[in-house]
């Protein structure tokens, strides 16, 4: 399926909560004249320890919600909610996640093809990640770990912080000891600890971000003419969340250039709710 | 209002997730007789991170939703969602919250009137404790703090775990500084992070949990008659939760000593949702 020409529809983009903002920072920066609508589920976050059905649900209406805002296509910049999803296509147009461009990126950076997968347990239990990576390639060795406290203590911006210093070191010391040359941050929040992921990793492990690798490969996607944005006009960012979150508003206010206020939506009322 | 004799109606106790099950058990154990619904939110858990107004509605859909399965009182056992919570009647039955039992027996317990309040940042924002407490005595001094962290650690089981004190230590700090001889674990979750506690706090600091205070209370109004269990018969104890959860499943079969399987309902095709 081909866009066409010239199409001003936003692109729309959803996350649990604020993680996805970064992915949505890094799409932005990549595409300038690009229209954007972002929902964070905040009123029922976090997904990552929730039932693989019950994200699903969540997703599916998310994405009902926003093909009611006449967007062009679909970004799930949330890896719990991307490990439940496996269509490339939603309502007839482009649907992009995070693990196929993240497992992409951490192949083509490996060296030893010893790679490392950090995420949610919802994430981590789908094996989503290795899925992808191993279709890449069959002879790579992945090594997974769930890190359940990594979104909390990013929320609370620990970063650099010795007790996350301390979990972090934990949850990969096997990975560190397997001598894991890439590791892929399996979770939007993840880059929100950079400094203390980098403090333990040292520098020779290529840290591998979500946002990043999607801009990369809908970059791509846009060169092989699947993709065509409009060439006029500056990009607007439309957010929305589910619930008013200060932790929300601080986060768009440091990760995004520009963007509307923030408006509150109730997806309980929406008509198209329920599974 | 006082309830009719051999009642057998279930008495309706809801939480946003695993934390109010310490609670039911309490409950359980001191009403042998009575028949319990227990209602954990745990597809839209947690509730400490949200906004005051989100809390009140997902509380009331739950408390229209027990409503209709016939119970004749109902029993908020979570801190967050009693902190928005002050009626003391539903439907015209009797409502219970965790605050005003919690804040009883800590100005009971306290000989310096220098108490400790912890709990989430939704719950510590309400000041519901303060409140409660002052209009006891005006004359006792509190000191709160919010733990955000205590949660997700109280989720992973990591009691006793050298990373869990070292956050307790840093949330009690000013609290034990004011020499504080009373602390109100104002979260259904903290007691399993009891050896943690104890072990910072010392023998001397009195730990008030919600689920102790509360069963204390009931029973002072079943003495004034405000209450009459049943005198037959063994209690039953129904278990309901919004999304499927090992934790909840694991957390039930330590805390109840009998209950029914877990089973899943969906509040959003509820027909009493929305707000």
């Amino acid at each position: 399926m081909t866009l066409s020409k010239q199409d001003d529809r936003p692109i729309g983009i959803f996350d649990s909560g604020v993680g996805g903002l970064s992915v949505l920072g890094k799409l932005a920066a990549a595409f300038p004249n690009e229209n954007f609508i972002y929902l964070g589920d905040t009123a029922r976050l976090p997904y990552g320890s929730k039932s693989a059905k019950t994200i699903r649900n969540y997703s599916e209406q998310i994405l009902r919600f926003l093909s009611q805002k006449n967007v062009k296509a679909f970004v799930v910049a949330c890896n719990t909610a991307s490990s439940q999803i496996s269509e490339h296509h939603w309502n007839n147009l482009p649907l992009y996640t995070v693990i196929e461009p993240g497992a992409l990126t951490a192949h083509k950076k490996s060296s030893n093809r010893k790679i490392g997968v950090i995420g949610t347990k919802a994430a981590i239990n789908s094996a989503a990640y290795t899925k992808a990576l191993l279709k890449l390639d069959p002879a790579v060795k992945i090594f997974s770990q769930s890190c359940p406290l990594l979104v909390p203590l990013a929320e609370e911006g620990l970063d650099l912080d010795p007790l996350t210093d301390q979990f972090i070191e934990r949850y990969l010391k096997k990975l560190l000891a397997e001598k894991i040359d890439t590791l892929i941050l399996g979770c939007t929040h993840y880059p929100l600890l950079m400094g203390s992921l980098r403090r333990i990793c040292g520098d020779k492990i290529n840290l591998i971000e979500s946002g990043d690798a999607l801009a990369e490969q809908m970059k791509i996607d846009l060169n092989s003419q699947k993709w065509l944005p409009r060439a006029d006009a500056k990009g607007k960012t439309v957010l929305l969340s589910t619930d008013y979150s200060p932790l929300f508003d601080q986060i768009a206010q440091s990760t995004l250039t520009h963007y509307t206020s923030v408006e509150i939506v109730d997806l309980q009322t929406f008509a198209g709710a329920g599974s």
